[in-house]
């Protein structure tokens, strides 16, 4: 809350109006005539994740705002900025912007919980938030969403690339895979008569590792990055064992098709063993998403100005908050290298001159959608 | 710490003398002339443990020290009560027992540490028992130590029996086996360029799973009970996990191969692939023990008493305190039946009528073991 509050006071001496919404995101509204460009990210992160995965491009949106200000060919040109909350999903991956999208089940506040089991609307009650209005898109307030981000990969440094110009946003799937069996002593409980959850989701988890390489398009990619095994004690043979496998492309065909391969291998491990294994889908597949054509191009061309030849056309491996506002209007995103394209860690960086170079490119790329 | 002053109490309404000693056992001590028979179990216990597991034995003691004082053919037989502390790990297995045999490494208070990372040292000041003495074997005190405990397994129940004799005690060995790969964005990140510890770890506890049936003796048994990715959510490429894997055998030649089976496949394991693998051996591995001949004879007549043809002998699959006190003097064990083999779990129970007999037959001998 208190990084919430500085981000208001940031936007107001821009020139914003600005205030923090009833679910903690941060929006600053110009009072310039519209059509406006709304320029943000998100400025949430992972455990243990890095410094610009999401504040980047929330302080780029800040940045564009004041230089276009501080110029007389661009000080008409009305910008809003944002920074959306909870985009990693804590409780709800891109709240922020499905509130504001109005793109959110009404259940949500109830249902969707974080890792210690408290509600979205407890929290959002312990914050102080849970009065406040909701920021909501208005009408033909907008030109279209604009958003900077980190590539988190690492394809812009291996092409030798410094801006990366989004075409689309990949898919992403979780499915939660439990297992459930029979809690029993490690020492007393013959091999023969066990139901070891934890052994059933091992070898599950080993065949999905093994299957999907076969099925896998070109950039798919799959994680098992959370499993759990309860009690969890050495001395204890596993009585439930749970994990999420997630995947990502940006073909939904090959999405579905991911998807009907790990159900069947669920179907084939519960028919295998004694234990009970099961699975439970998400209500809230994210899609891919296309990105913008022209603004592709606006961003492209200002690249070309600011670092001929040093950009590319890529797709985008993370979901975004572009992803929600594509559903409502035209969105695009541009991209700035990650250092040995590591993201969601400590190490996650970027070379200052790209980070400058970045807002350069999308502050032009503002302005020329704008002028348009 | 109520829970042992109430023990306290019972042992002196019982006519011992009783104390809370430096690590947290509870004893209780006869006045009457020696040698005595020490009878006991512990009372800590697993999480989500059930409520026979370690009690049962600790309130036999009490038990039979009270009803041997009752009668005037047996009030002369000095029974001492011991409640251990600590037998399942929380810290240290067998704690309790290594303390009063001096069988504790030195270290022992700085680097046994709980799940949640404090020491054994700050867990006892924090408790008050910090500056306490130790309770500590006596030269010439005992004539051997008796533990009565539920079996924890199904075979008394799956052969009719109602009374385990135990002939010797599995010994124990624990590796922590760790991989270590590089935390990164589980979108971003291409499937050739992870060095996921999450998939290196499952990959090997499967193969362990697949290889250890065709070494292992007809009792061995082998378990993962505990899993754990870091940071471990969905969307982040796990940089560390851990595992704990256990295996049990009478037969320590039998421990030894397994072992060195392990080594070698964490050994294939980290050639295989770009992710560390490495296993951190126990300095306190608990070895196989055999329970004194002419107790269980004891045991034995004492059962054909009271449950004629309803007893038999076996090996004990779990690590007992008696494992322990059976370097130093002569110790047995009594298994009563637990229905469906169950244990460490809440659903764990015995008969009322087993808990009856097995009390019986535990005094029964101890007042013959006292008399010869």
């Amino acid at each position: 809350m208190e990084s919430r509050r500085w981000l208001v006071q940031k936007m107001g001496e821009a020139g914003l109006t600005a205030e923090i919404d009833g679910v903690g995101t941060v929006i600053g509204r110009s009072a310039l005539p519209g059509p406006a460009l709304l320029i943000g990210s998100h400025s949430d992160t992972q455990p243990t994740g890095g410094w610009l995965d999401g504040a980047l491009g929330v302080i780029y949106g800040l940045e564009v705002a004041r230089a276009l200000g501080e110029k007389s060919r661009t000080r008409r040109l009305p910008v809003d900025v944002v920074s959306w909350i909870d985009e990693e999903g804590t409780f709800f991956s891109c709240l922020g912007s499905h509130s504001f999208c109005e793109s959110l089940a009404p259940d949500v506040f109830d249902t969707s919980r974080d890792a210690g089991g408290r509600t979205l609307g407890e929290a959002l009650r312990s914050a102080g938030l849970w009065q406040r209005p909701r920021a909501r898109l208005q009408g033909e307030r907008y030109r279209g969403y604009l958003e900077a981000h980190i590539e988190q990969g690492p394809y812009l440094e291996e092409a030798g690339k410094r801006i990366g110009v989004v075409t689309g946003i990949v898919g992403i799937r979780n499915l939660t895979i439990s297992a459930s069996g029979q809690q029993n002593h490690a020492g007393t409980t013959p091999m023969h008569r066990r139901k070891d959850a934890g052994r059933a989701l091992i070898e599950l988890a080993y065949r999905v590792h093994q299957a999907f390489p076969e099925h896998a398009g070109p950039r798919t990619v799959w994680t098992i990055g959370w499993v759990e095994f309860e009690p969890g004690a050495p001395s204890i043979v596993p009585g439930r064992a749970s994990m999420n496998l997630q995947f990502r492309d940006a073909d939904e065909a090959k999405l579905d098709e991911l998807q009907s391969l790990a159900l069947e291998m669920v179907e084939a491990a519960n028919r295998a063993t004694p234990v009970e294994v099961s699975v439970e889908r998400p209500h809230d597949p994210s899609r891919p998403a296309s990105m913008d054509e022209g603004f592709q191009r606006h961003i492209a061309d200002a690249a070309e100005r600011h670092a001929a030849g040093s950009w590319m056309h890529m797709p985008s491996a993370a979901g975004h908050d572009a992803q929600v506002l594509a559903n409502r209007m035209p969105s695009a995103m541009l991209f700035v290298p990650s250092i040995g394209g590591i993201s969601h860690a400590f190490e996650e960086d970027s070379h200052e001159d790209d980070i400058v170079l970045g807002c350069q490119v999308l502050a032009t790329a503002a302005a020329s959608i704008l002028a348009e």
